[in-house]
C-alpha cells in the first residue's frame, strides 16, 4: 500500500491535485447494505467547503460529489465506492509567479527535490484541498459508525492564535463560520481575523475532536493501536504539528494518583486517558487535541530562494485561508471517523464471538460495550 | 498485516508476555550486506534494560539476545532476522492478588473486554517490557542509517514531571541513569524520584529525540507521510499520550511570518517544522517530543473494581519504575530509527532514479541530500 | 488493504460497475518523470476493447480514458494517477427478466449471499468490463518496464477449445481478431466460433504471456515470490482457473534430470522453471500459462433457481463473448505487467545497493542483470 | 508487509534457514479463547516431518514446536503467538563441497544474484524446512476453523510422476507415508521410489487439496478473490509450478453447457467451478490441485557453473527427497487452511451482519452458509 491509501480495512485511497481537473477517491470496505445518498456526503463536504465566509479562502468551489460506483437503489453493496469532485475555481495564473521559488513552510521545496520535479499550481497534490476526499470517506464512516454503534463525533476550534476558546456546548459550533463551540466568542474571532489579514501574516489553532459512544474494546495492541492510529491520521492533515489523546502533555506534570483514571461500578470516574488504554478503546469519550500551524501562504515579504538556489523573496498574493486551523475541524472530525470505523471492522473480525464480560450502568462514562 | 508488525518495507513483528517464557521479534526487509553482530543490538537492549539504577524497576533481567536468522558470516542476508529474548526474572506471584482486579491507568480493563480473557500476569502483552523488541529492532535500523545515510538519532529525558532539563550536550545522555543531556541536573532528578518513590506516586515526564543527517526526500504524501508514521511510532509506545513535531503546539501561537522557515542559499535558516514539510524530509534535523504519563503502578491505594464489577481498591506493590518516561529515551530512539529506515527504502522504491536538483553547502541545516 | 487495491508499492485500486457510470482507478507509487500521455494507456484498451469484432461481445464502448491526477506537462510526477473510464452503452433493460434468477458459473449467487443484496444490471461489479482498469494500469507499468528496464511482455491465444494454436511469431498477434500467434489459424478459429455463437454455447481457451528481459533478482522469498505474486494476478482475472510457470503441469511427469535447468557459462541451457527459482526471477523469460472457463452466459436454456430458491430456467441473451479467453490476453499481459514493476520496486527497494557477482554474455538466457 | 509474511488478518510470519540455530515463526489475529495445545501443531508437524519413511530425506530431525506466547491457560489470548522449532541435525559439511557451485533448479543462483550473497548451507533460506512454519501456521487455522465453521481440509497425493493413484478415501491418506488416498497403490508407489534413488533421479507430482464446509461468502471480489490468494499461498510452495481450482485446465476444452455449475432448490448440480465464484466461495467443496516439480537435488551429475561462472558438474548427495511433492501434502493443507482463515476473518469484518438470504438443504453441495 503505497502513501496515497489508509486504513487497513476501511481502506481509503486519494488522488487529485489543487489545479488538475478533479479530485477522487475510492472507499473500499464499506460493510453492504448501509442506506447512502449523495447528500450524506455533500452535507459533510460543504462544512468544509472555501468560500463561506470572508475568513477563510475565497476559492469559489461548489465542491459537488459524483457518486460513480458500489452504491445501488439507496445502499452501498459491499463494493469500492469511487467518487469525483471536480475542480472548478483553478487559476493557475495566481501561481505562475511563484512557480520558480520556494514557499516558506510549503512542501515546495521537498517535492521537488523529492521527485526531480514538482506540479506547482496551487501546491498541487500537496495543497490542503486534497482534504475533500477525506471528508467524503469520513462522511461514509460517520454515517455507518453512528447507525451502527451509536457513535457521534464532534469537533470544534479550540483556540486560535493566542485566543482560547473555552467550550460552551456542540449545537454552537455549525452556527458560526469558526467551528467555534462558543457564540460568545465569534465577534472576538472576527475582529482577530480581519486584523491578521489586514496585517498580511496568518495564525496557528487548536482543534479538538471528541468521538461518542465508541464501545470498549477497539484498537490492537501493539503496534496497530487505536491511539497510534489516531495520531497518524492526525498528523498527516496538512499543517499539523502535534497530536494529544485525554490529557496529552498536561500528563507530563501529572502524578500517577492523579492520572490514573479510577473505576467504580457505575463506570470510570475521569478520562485522563482519552478514551484508550493499553491502544484499545475503554467505552468512553474518545478526546483528541491538534495543533495547527499558521498558514504558509501569507502575503508579507519572505527569504527564500528560487529553483537555481538564488536567494530571493516571496509575498504569496493567491486567495488563502488566514488560518487553516479554521477549515480543519470537518477534517479532523473525518479522520477520526475513518480510523474509528476501520478498527470497529478489525475489532469484529478478531473478536466477533467475543462478549465484554462486564457492563457499567447506561450513561456512565465507559458504558458502551 | 494485524496488529503486531509495523512498517511497510521495513517490517517488525514482535510476539511475548512479560511473564511468558520469552519475547521475540522478525525483523524483515532488511539490505543484504549490512555487518550486524549481536553486540550491536545488545548494546542498544542494555540501555533499556531494567535494574540499572535505583530509580528504575528492580526487575532482574539480562535482556540477552539470540539471533536465530538472517545473518551469516557476521553480515545481514536479506532473509528475515529472528530473535528471542528470554524472560528470566518473571515473578508471577507478584501478580496473584491484582488478577481480579483492575489496575487504574492500565490495560487490564481493555484486554478483558476485548478478548474475553486476559494474561494478568505482569500486564501480559499489555507490559512495557514489549518494548525490548522494538529496541533491537531499532538497533539494526539504527546502525544501516548510519551507514548508508550517515543518519545519526539522539534522545534525552528533557523534563521529569515538573521539572524541565536543559539541553546541554548528547554525550551526557549515557553518563546518567536518566538519559539527562545535562549532568549538573542528575542530582535534583536523584532527588524528586527519591522522594516519589517514598510518596509510593508516580510521574510523566517528556522525552525528545532527533534525527540528524537525514536526506531531503524521505516520506509520501498524503497518508504515508513521514511525520504521521513518527507520530504513530511514537503515540504506539506504552504510556505516550502526545507527540509533536517541530514546535508542535507551539506553532498555535506563532504567526506565519515566525513560523514558516525561511530559506537561504546557505540552507533554511530555522526549523519550526522540525525537519517535515508536506509530509516529506527537509534534510534539516527532524525533531519530535513526545509525553510520557506517570506509571499506572503505584503504591498508593486506588479505587476500583473487580472482575465481577464490585467497587474495591488496589494498591499496586510489584517491581514498576516510578517514572517511565526515563526508559522511554531508547525506545523512541529505536521507534524514530524504524520509521526513517522504512521510508529510506520506500523512498529508494520509488525514486532510485531521482537526484535532488538542488545543494546546499555542507554543514547546513537541510544540506543532506 | 481491502479486495479492491493489489500491488505493494505499485499499488492498483479499482472500482465501478457493468451498469453505473464509470469504471476508474487509481495508480499509486509509479516513479516519477516517466512521459506518459492518454494515449500510451488508450492504445492498450483498444486491444481490450469490446466490439472489434463478430467474434466478441457487440456492445458498443469507446473506453476513453481521461486521466485525472499525478502528470503534469506530460511526465508522471510521482504522485498518485486517478483515472476514468465512462460507460457509454449500458443496456439495463438486457438484464431485467435475469435479475430474479442464479446464471450458472456466474457470480450472482455469491454475492447475494455474500453482501445481502446485489447489483444485478450486467453482473455489477463481477463484470469482466472491471478489467479495462487492470489494462490501464498494466498500460502504465508496461512504459515504465519497458523504458527504465528493457522489459517486453507478450501474450497470445495458445488454444481455443480443443484448437491448440502452432506459435508463429509475436507479431502476428495483433494482426487477427483472437490474439492469435498464427494467421494460418485464423480462419479455422473463425469457423469454430461462428458454429459456436450459432449453438448458443461457448469454449474454454489457454493464453500465454511472456516478459522478456527481466533482470535476474525480482522477487522475494519466502512468501512475497515472484511467482506467486503472477499466480495471485493471474487467478485474479474473471474466468482463470488454472496458472502455470514454465512447464506447470508438466512438471509431474519429468524426471529431475530432465526438469532442473543446467548452466554454462554462456547461461541456462533450458527455461523449465518458466524463469522463476526461489521465487526470484532469473533472468530468462518468464514463461506463464492460465486456462479461461467458457463463458457462462449462453443462450442455451440452463437450470437454476430463483432468489427465493424455487427450480427455474434460464437463456442469456445480452451482449456476450462466445470465449472470453480471446479478450483475455492484453488482460493477462497487463496483470504480469503490474506485478512485474510492482517487485522491481520492491526489489531496488531492499537490494539497491547489490550489484549481481555474475554476468552472461548479452542474449543468453539469464542474460539480463 | 516485506516477503516473509502472509495474510491480511490472520498473518503469519516466518523466519529461519536450514542449517541456522532454529525455525520460527509468530501467527498474529487469532481470535481469543482457541483451545490450543502444542501437541495440536505437533501432530501436524509430525506428519510434515521427515525420516519417516525411506522414501523421504533421512535428515533426523524431531521438529518439536515451542509456543512462546499468546496462549494463556490452554486458550488462545488474541495477541500474537510465537513459537520456535529448534534444528537439531543440521550438517553443514554435507554441503561444503558444492557452495561454490549452482545446483540446477534451485534457488543458490537466484539469491546470490539478488542479495550479492547468500547462506549456502542446506539452501538457507530457500530450504523446504521452511514449510515447518506454515504447518505449524496452518494447524492453528485448521482448528479454529473446524471448531468455529466446520471445515475440513483434506489433501492427497494424486499422482506421483507419471503414475496416476485413483481416489479411494481419505482415511485412507495418513495409512501410508505417501499420503496416497488408496492402499493398493502403495506397493506400486514403492516401487517406483525404489527405482528412483536407485537411478539417482527424481520425481514430479500432482496433489490434492480440498476443503469441505466452508460457507458461502469468503472472498473478496476483485482482487482479493479466495481463489487468487489460494493460487498465490499454492504458487508459493517450494517447487510447484501449477495451480488449478476446480476442473482448472480442464475448463479450457469444456463448452459452457457443461462447465457452469447449474442450480436446483436442493444445491449446486456440479463443481466444475470448485467452490468458487466471481473470487467468493459457493458454500461447495473447495477443490484444489497443484503441480510440484522433481526433486532439483539429485545424485546423477548435471552441468552447472561454479560462482566465478566456470563450467563445473555437480551431483548431490546430501539427503534429499527424491519426490518433494510426497510431503507436501500437509504443507499445502496447512496453507489452504490459513489463506481460508484469513478470508473467515476478512468476510465477518465487512458482512457481519447480513445474514445470506438463500437456504440448501443441509448435505446439499453448496448447503453451508
Amino acid at each position: 500500500m503505497s502513501g496515497n491509501s489508509f486504513g487497513l480495512l476501511y481502506c481509503v485511497t486519494s488522488f487529485g491535485e489543487s489545479h488538475g481537473p478533479a479530485y477522487g477517491g475510492v472507499v473500499d470496505g464499506c460493510p453492504p447494505g448501509l442506506a447512502l445518498a449523495t447528500t450524506d456526503i455533500q452535507r459533510e463536504l460543504d462544512r468544509r467547503k472555501p468560500g463561506t465566509s470572508r475568513h477563510v479562502t475565497q476559492r469559489r468551489e461548489s465542491d459537488t460529489i459524483e457518486l460513480l460506483s458500489g452504491v445501488y437503489e439507496g445502499r452501498t453493496t459491499g463494493t469500492a465506492i469511487g467518487f469525483l469532485i471536480r475542480n472548478e475555481d483553478a487559476r493557475s495564473k495566481d501561481y505562475s509567479a511563484i512557480a520558480e521559488k520556494f514557499r516558506p513552510g510549503h512542501a515546495d521545496y521537498t517535492y521537488l527535490q523529492k521527485y526531480g520535479m514538482r506540479d506547482a499550481r496551487g501546491g498541487g497534490r500537496a495543497s490542503a484541498r486534497e482534504t475533500v476526499v477525506r471528508v467524503a470517506a469520513g462522511a461514509i464512516a460517520r454515517k455507518w459508525l453512528g447507525e451502527r454503534y451509536g457513535v457521534r463525533i464532534h469537533g470544534c476550534l479550540a483556540q486560535l492564535g493566542r485566543t482560547p476558546i473555552p467550550f460552551q456546548s456542540w449545537d454552537a459550533v455549525d452556527q458560526n463560520a469558526f467551528f467555534a463551540p462558543n457564540a460568545g466568542m465569534v465577534a472576538t474571532l472576527e475582529k482577530q481575523m480581519d486584523a491578521l489579514r489586514e496585517a498580511g501574516d496568518s495564525c496557528g489553532a487548536r482543534v479538538n475532536v471528541v468521538a461518542k459512544g465508541v464501545p470498549v474494546g477497539w484498537g490492537e495492541p501493539v503496534y496497530g493501536r487505536l491511539d497510534a492510529d489516531i495520531a497518524a491520521a492526525m498528523m498527516g492533515i496538512n499543517a499539523v504539528k502535534g497530536v494529544e489523546i485525554g490529557v496529552g502533555f498536561g500528563a507530563i506534570v501529572q502524578q500517577g494518583s492523579e492520572h490514573g483514571d479510577e473505576m467504580s461500578p457505575q463506570g470510570f470516574l475521569s478520562n485522563n486517558n482519552g478514551g484508550v488504554l493499553g491502544g484499545i478503546s475503554t467505552g468512553q469519550d474518545i478526546t483528541v487535541s491538534i495543533a495547527l500551524k499558521p498558514t504558509s501562504s501569507i502575503r508579507l515579504p519572505r527569504r527564500t530562494i528560487d529553483r537555481h538556489g538564488r536567494a530571493t523573496t516571496i509575498e504569496t498574493t493567491g486567495r488563502h485561508d488566514p488560518c487553516v486551523g479554521i477549515r480543519a475541524t470537518p477534517i479532523a472530525e473525518a479522520m477520526l471517523a475513518c480510523v474509528l470505523m476501520d478498527h470497529a471492522l478489525r475489532h469484529r473480525a478478531q473478536c466477533a464471538d467475543v462478549t465484554p464480560p462486564l457492563a457499567f450502568p447506561p450513561g456512565a462514562q465507559g458504558s458502551k460495550r
